[in-house]
């Protein structure tokens, strides 16, 4: 982001330096970086977000993984709630999330519940989850094939590669969307992940 | 905003497909209206809220000028702090305000201090602010000349007219632009007022 | 979306008639509708638009299908060419699509060209694409699991049946997302189809 | 806006896993820079496109007056028209605009023509306006008090100062509104003009 700068040096003079202490995107005379404040939410979605919003749902997938392997159950399904509400948009509304292994008719995963039922099994109302996210993740790799930033939202596509302790890979097509949540911190509202096309 | 739960995804299995035809930011099969949750961060702007928030704006001034009246300096600067933090949106960077009777070299109340000075005074700092909302106001009239909704954000521009007790009027030319807040709620973001022109 | 009523009659009398020749987001004192006009590039997407998208989008299928099946590949294509260009939005630039039945390296179709390969195939650079579209579809069905409405742009998503003269039915699992184009209408921008998920 | 061209996939699978690293809207293995395509509608509004904007207003009302003191009214007028179809979204709706020297019951131009009559007046519906625009300016001066980028729309507050061939400055509060117009370029929707206040 650009700043520019003033001419009139009394105006910016007269209003106290500290004052804007405020996001990124809007800039005053007196405008002063001030990181530890979110942003706006109507801020525009850049693209390094989204690309530090993919790290942290690696890294959010990678932890519960280690978690379940360490602490077992419960501190995993703990820590997969934390992650949902910290990384998708549950709390905002409804969530178009389409998981890799999910099946009709629960293929669609609205609701928080959902969710959390995909990534750590364990929820009779989800019988067919045996948890995503406890499956022995190690490490990541995210190829963008694109993404679109369209101002208060943002999307992308690509290959998202989950790799297993032995070295196992698993590489699967997603789609994520990201909108800002009410602390200014990129929230997910879409995700849509499936397994590549195999021909014949 | 409507929210929604989704209850059972049996519920949503047995209804028709042409069904997703409800009003609002988020639909559902089994959308039902979740009227304590505010409009999400990301929902456009209507008309509508637009309109209430210029209503609050009026009854918010009534209520300073009111409250000064009644109560003295001390409460009605309380309530303008209030109303400046619940109404304008300095909480989540500068605002653009440029106050109907602020000249250089403080025409321009970017920060909220200089808001709170402008209506009700009594900041050594803004010598020139006498308090415009304790000038004795009850009662206001909002006339648009047009309203542009933009998405996550909008913007109205039309006179203003404030009475006061005696049934003075004082009408005013003025632009608001709008956002969301963090609570889903609109703020002000940009406020632009000034005298009518009167040609020589 | 609805219009307000003003109270100030002498100002709307004031203004011509006929000037606010203007989309339906945007409202005046003396607004009318103005049917032939599209609505402005900024005017927040409506859900009946993201539905009458999806519709346009099943009937473009069909009538691709119908097109090939009564006149030829030739004729198929030029209607793919016109339905890409009219539906998707390749003129504004690149657009995430993955199709239902495309495979790395050529799983994602940022272009317009591998896009037009993947409806009606036929292209040497993408010899896997026997050409989704032309497969003899004849009706379609469309089940939404939700629809998020963002302002400047929309999200879609849930499963989508096609069917074929025989009765035979496809369904995916699929996400839109959509903005408006240049001259108003939407484009889809974002495009994720699979085949459901079949656990082992 | 950068948009790009995929050129061939075989450049893309070419690239790194880590590409995604360009600036920009919409981003691709294979982004090159395509200078010629304006930018997406859905494009997040820059503070560069804001600036230069605001520099295109100040030129334009230069080049009106001075068309008129070397060429005439109706040459200036032919330039005004064209100045306000590009620089404006009169072409998209209503615009809101207060222009500075304008008066009740003409005191918001929402349409074109109330727009082209205050810059050049000879306008019988409009006689209070004699010209804003051919009163001699050669020169401008923008000082902004602040920027607030929102994703598809911005708007600016500050001072604007035009100078005629006399050296004489006139300085008004002003306040701009945009939005991306159908080519991709930034219109004005959002025009408050006012003459500075002073205290009685």
């Amino acid at each position: 982001m650009k700043t520019f700068k003033l001419k009139t040096l009394a105006l910016a003079a007269a209003l106290p330096a500290a004052l804007v202490a405020g996001p990124a995107i809007a800039h005053d005379h007196a405008a002063k970086a001030a990181p530890a404040m979110p942003a706006a939410t109507y801020a525009p979605i850049t693209e390094a977000e989204v690309l530090a919003a993919q790290q942290a749902w690696g890294n959010a997938l990678v932890a519960i993984a280690t978690e379940y392997d360490t602490k077992g159950f419960a501190a995993a399904k703990k820590l997969a709630e934390q992650v949902v509400d910290g990384a998708y948009g549950y709390q905002m509304g409804p969530v178009l999330f389409k998981p890799t292994l999910a099946a009709a008719p629960q293929t669609f995963r609205t609701d928080r519940e959902g969710a959390i039922a995909y990534f750590v099994g364990g929820n009779d109302r989800y019988k067919g989850d045996t948890g995503f996210a406890i499956k022995g993740w190690r490490a990541f790799e995210i190829d963008n094939a694109g993404i679109l930033l369209k101002g208060n939202s943002a999307t992308s596509m690509g290959n998202v590669t989950v790799i297993d302790a032995k070295g196992n890979r698993t590489t699967v097509d997603k789609t994520w969307g990201y909108v800002r949540g009410p602390d200014g911190k990129l929230r997910i509202v879409l995700h849509h992940s499936s397994l590549p096309y195999k021909a014949g």
